[in-house]
């Protein structure tokens, strides 16, 4: 595992890292209060991926604070659910700090050094048009958990043409994300053609009696297609870690 | 229009019927009551298709005093809901009426003359073994109400090709009743397949978070599929009845 | 039929398409990418219908793409869901396309030649002056479809008087849409009053314990009138598609 | 007023009743401590009205200590929601006490006196044959408590006809009860024909999306015709005592 | 009955209205098309209240036309659900027609010759000061429809004493009005108190699991105090409009 | 604090126990694997009070282990939900083990020495005589975990009289229990009257609108007067639980 | 009980007062009528607590009504979900009062000698960075009403090492206020490692399934763990009302 | 691939088995009706793993046909929900066939031979004892599956101590299968302490606001630990299924 953690050891070990130097940053653990927040740095130690913010609700000043620790403890981050406008806002907090922004899935990330990591590959698929909000959410954060990540949008159940076009190449993939609104019927087709396991993405996109995603999340719940499991409604980045935890394991990353 | 009361009419013009014995006929309408329940014999003459009687709820005495008036009127009749047990103790109660007994869609009919009195087909769709029930209501109710009928029962979207298989005589019926619980993807799989109306039956086959069929039905109303309109859960009598509508438009019934 | 597709057929065999330029025109089938969204050109030839695009949640950009495309492949289009500030910026994208705005049904639609396609006429009735939005998305889409389409409006049940006035035409169409909210019983009674199939489309319109539509659509899918099938809450152009779809059988559009 | 308390009194003014007696009467005032249940006989003192009592949940031997208590004390009884196997063993704990059992309402009653005791009329009706259960509750509850009442049932919104026929009586009644399952229309017909107050029950009778009387009542509660006001679902009894306290307002009962 | 309806007919038969007059006063019935939105004069003769037009969803322009057509008609107006701002719109399209505006209960009238016109008073209770809103709307309402009405506010379970300081009045009213949010247990104990009815208000005031108005409409309706009936969340012109019909059979209006 | 184990290291300290003995009773903790079921004997610990088993679901077989092993340790025990059936044949796995059925509160216990351990009293209120049962599991339970626990029934709202006659005991109790189905509306009376902390406890007391208990627990949720918290609905163990935690607190058990 | 009513009625006793101005003050029992708001000055008197506004839903004017009232009773005051804006526009209204601003518990407060009345203290928890508004709510009600109160925020179920820090302290306190919103795991979690009683407060915070805090209701209600009762979604105050009155027992205030 | 169907075509290669038995065997590809039930055989082939019947609902006829014919097939079977009384029934219809009962896990299965296909290793942990039921159906149906599992059960949060054994183990798996009902919270306990992946399967053990596994369910979706996927209520065989397939990509099964 290559965390900084280990590096830092080694650099003990060696005698890169005074002791001093290791305790302080060793101090921060299990987790480091900033008032508000407690970050939770010892998570990439025990589950193997980088931490993640859910930026909603908090506000950029509180977002500043956490890039700005992150950066200093030489740590990744990504950050979910940050609008064009807060993006623009948390500039000023974070002087000199190289962050992304991914516009579509409203994500901010910051990586050092971005790598594949894992050996199997994800495919994320969308529904429709409207579902691409959270699959970019579950590609771009599947790739920053180190995956390889390849995208099929718009593909959606009423013209099956362009579901079964996609058949041949299923297999080939460690996990599909699948991404669907409305009737939430895809995940469904998607599973029956394949033994890749499916991780289903039910989203908010509809009206009316889709009240929010609740009918396409009890549509995939009650999938007779074996082979899908579901994560919370609009939830791109639960897809992404589930699928990035499945590919850790394919890779015999934990051995 | 070939109802009794066109006959009657008939009857009396060419003096077959006396003036008092059509009046006496004709005293029941608009509707007759029984006591404890109006039988509406305007219905067909209003609707152009004959009375049925949701038979659930109602006691076996309720059913056999319906049965025996409309077999006196000379009226066909259909009873939906009716359990083995509650059909064999309904014999005691109608003596020399020849009712059938539909046992998979739990059916009871008494028909003078079954004839196929619309141009257009209709195929009912089930998708699980556990939903042919109510697809069975919709078949038999659909032949009783006058259709050309055709079934295609266990046809799950998990296994794509079964569906698939369908498509090249989907556009050749009138209209198409899809019967699914679960997840309820079919009717969206299969309107977008073919120009052919869909009439949509959620069953309450699942469990957990189907929540009795309201995951089916949520689904089918959220379908991106257009062409499809809902009915009822496990309502199979309902899409058979507007199905038959439907053909009956076609078959120019009303001009 | 009479799609462009057979057209172009036509003018190959006639020899007025060169081979090359027919298979350019094809390539773009089943369907074509633009990148966010993938266009189904398949549609017009699988089901009989021009497509349509749910306007909701897309971009003006997104719109002005889809435009732009079926303007050069020389196909219809019909936008719902547009508002009017939507529709004004919507221009810059779409510079000499005449694109028409429906306002009350927010309806953006572009058509060549406009036409009635099929025989039968379909009745739009809404209960409120409340439901006339819905209504209206509905009667824009049906005429645009092809369909020959009149309109009742604020015809509620409170008022049993206006839903009897009705009674005597309701047989002379193929099809009745009814739009209502709150209670959601003008269905059922429409229902009850004649032959032709209704498609009930309930309504967000309400407050309190009509939680957005879900008291109208519980209403319309429990009627126990016969010949109703449902579509989506305030799922208009839905409704109007369904009945276009009988239209189309009534004509033997496919035959 | 002539309830037993103002006999009593008068009784204890005139010298037939001995103090002590009265007494003895009076200190089971405000309320009667039966071990299990605590019986309210101040109720028809403060409200006019005699107690009743919800059978279902208690055991025979619980309705039978209350019935004697209320036999000694010399007051009416009427319990609802007794099935016909709890009515037969009821006997065996009240000797001599003289209950009449109403099949069709589930109500046991005990009544020493009837008598009309209010000025206007109440006309219970019923939607469908199945939910005549619940107008029967109604209907025997309503005449228990002092009033005058019609019933008319089965009279479904499918068959306008029915409704129609009810109008020209409609205006004559002080209230009206209206009990309907399934989509629970007909109050709002009902109420936009006429200026009779309507107090709708919804019940529970339906399937599928019915959600056990949940669609009529939501039905009810939407209702866009005024002069609606709902009670609970099944709740016969609730609407004849609501309707009953109107009745006893109109006759000026309190004054 | 004093409506216009009946002076005209006077009017003609006493000679001062020509026949001609008579015959363009009465083609307005039973209802004005004004193309948008379909009146209903009728209502008056019907049922012995003035209309009431539902504010909320309709435009400045659609409520301005409303407004005019009934001045010109010599009838009386009330607009529930009109905010401030829309009022103040609503100037420019009613010139020199004496609008009145009640800003707590949202609620415009135009009423010629306020007049008691019923025998009872009814009395209406808020339970907290967040759901005056509502009682306003219910007392604003009831005094436009000819009651003579008052108001006791704020009167929450929390402090019984509140509760029972009203106690001794109950009984003089004719129709007591509860609205309550939160919990909605108010109706129950004011009903436990009085012989009379209690027609019950949920509002939507609370937060969390109030659910908009759920939580005390589930409340009320099952309140285990007889004497109350509900309406919908938030309808303070609905209960105002039951109350007002029962005053209206108090006062034998229709006799 | 009195515990086996406390005991047991006294007993070692003073010789009374040999160090096998008491390493042979301490190995079986943290908790005891029975095969199926882990028995958790540290919570006496832990918490302060003794384990409690909830009785439904699990079979005669389960409960009898259960019981035999904790005879065996010498620890207390209560089993929840056990109707007179299975409590019946329980006794054929617990020889020699005297079990107490309490018959209304469905509970068993066994109990070597029965006391007060706490200063505070407590007082379970119930509503009507049909949350009695609920009630009773509350009362049962509380005396068990050592509480001096007193107890009214039926004590509804809809007869205010008999809820303000608990007014002047009130503030004398630590805790009240209020346990009510229906409208739920008697803690917020309650907890208006008092200074004691209520701990409401909805009850699945009722029918219709009632959803098996959603009705009171909402109710109870949005109390507008201060001093209640909710427990699950039915769930009169953990009411009694709760209470007996802050009665230890009073009792300074703690420190 | 140190209340102002108690010092008035010594002040009365010793002369200090007049009996005119004692009556006075007295004549605004049991309530004040502020026109729209009945003040309720006894709450202090029954029950210990002082008392406190729900600001959302009232005007700035109301509000500053309140406030003016209360400072010269000589009454604290304390106002929940008050926003900024609204706080600073309060500010017109209560000139010369020193109001205090608590923005992330968004509480405004005046009180004129705060102090720790109860023995025991109180911990807040929140379970994520989000939470905290709700437990700032609870941790700021909890000092003002008199109470000694410590707080520990971000402690969140999946980082299981913050929770188990809190282990050996927890047993210190009187109530434990948990605040989590999610999945709502974390009060059974705190809740099976002490003997300290748990008021659980569900939050709003999440998205998708969360459906604004009802998932973490219901998880909370079903605890497995003893020990925990419900405060209402985002009922922080409610929360600190309850365990404040808990304190007050434990200090044996009312003794 | 070690199927059947690659066996046949070896055997057919080889001139084992003639060309006319091989296109026999083929000959029921893709499925094979059964008059009642389409099999699918095409599976095995498809998806990697057998196929396995959801025998609730199903009557034992047609569960003895399908067995029998997958009997004759040489294929395994698994079938869930079959309870000990149809079981045995079923008996009669699989003469000579050797089908295995696993009671706890309502299991019914046939297997040739049965072994270990897949590297990884499942772990399967309960919340609760009641909960077992469903984590059998997964233990049953994962080893069925091929894979090496391995179980924990009634391991609930409310004891800490027991979920904190299990850390050390939990990175070893390659997939953990968590059942709980109730609150749900052990998924997001469990999970924030490993990296493997866990599949989350809610239980319909509960009561009261438990409202059949819905609140469990809930929870596990909004969990705000990462590497949570969930299935539906009580599915334990899907969790087995998602689990397996998962395990096929770790051992490479497909390349």
């Amino acid at each position: 595992m290559e965390t900084n953690i280990k590096k830092k050891i080694e650099l003990l070990k060696s005698g890169q890292l005074s002791e001093q130097d290791f305790l302080e940053y060793m101090e921060h653990f299990p987790y480091k209060d900033l008032g508000d927040v407690k970050l939770d740095f010892h998570r990439k130690l025990r589950r193997g991926l980088p931490e993640a913010i859910y930026g909603s609700g908090k506000t950029v000043e509180q977002l500043g604070k956490i890039v700005n620790r992150f950066h200093q403890m030489g740590e990744d981050i990504l950050i979910t659910r940050v609008d064009a406008a807060k993006f623009k806002n948390l500039g000023d907090f974070c002087d000199g700090i190289g962050l992304l922004y991914h516009e579509k899935a409203r994500i901010v990330t910051f990586s050092k050094k971005p790598e594949i990591k894992f050996k199997g590959s994800i495919l994320v698929i969308s529904a429709g048009a409207s579902d691409e909000e959270v699959a970019e959410e579950a590609f771009i954060s599947a790739r920053y958990l180190g995956n390889n990540v390849e995208k099929e949008y718009d593909v959606g159940v009423a013209c099956i043409a362009r579901v079964l076009d996609l058949k041949p190449r299923l297999n080939n993939f460690s996990v599909l994300i699948v991404a669907a609104g409305m009737e939430g019927a895809l995940p469904s087709v998607v599973a029956g053609m394949t033994s890749t396991p499916v991780i289903a993405v039910p989203t908010s996109v509809g009206y009316g009696a889709s009240f929010n995603g609740l009918a396409a999340l009890l549509s995939m719940l009650n999938s007779c297609a074996g082979g899908i499991s579901v994560v919370n409604i609009d939830n791109g980045f639960g897809a992404a870690y589930q699928a990035s935890l499945i590919n850790q394991k394919i890779s015999g990353f934990d051995k």
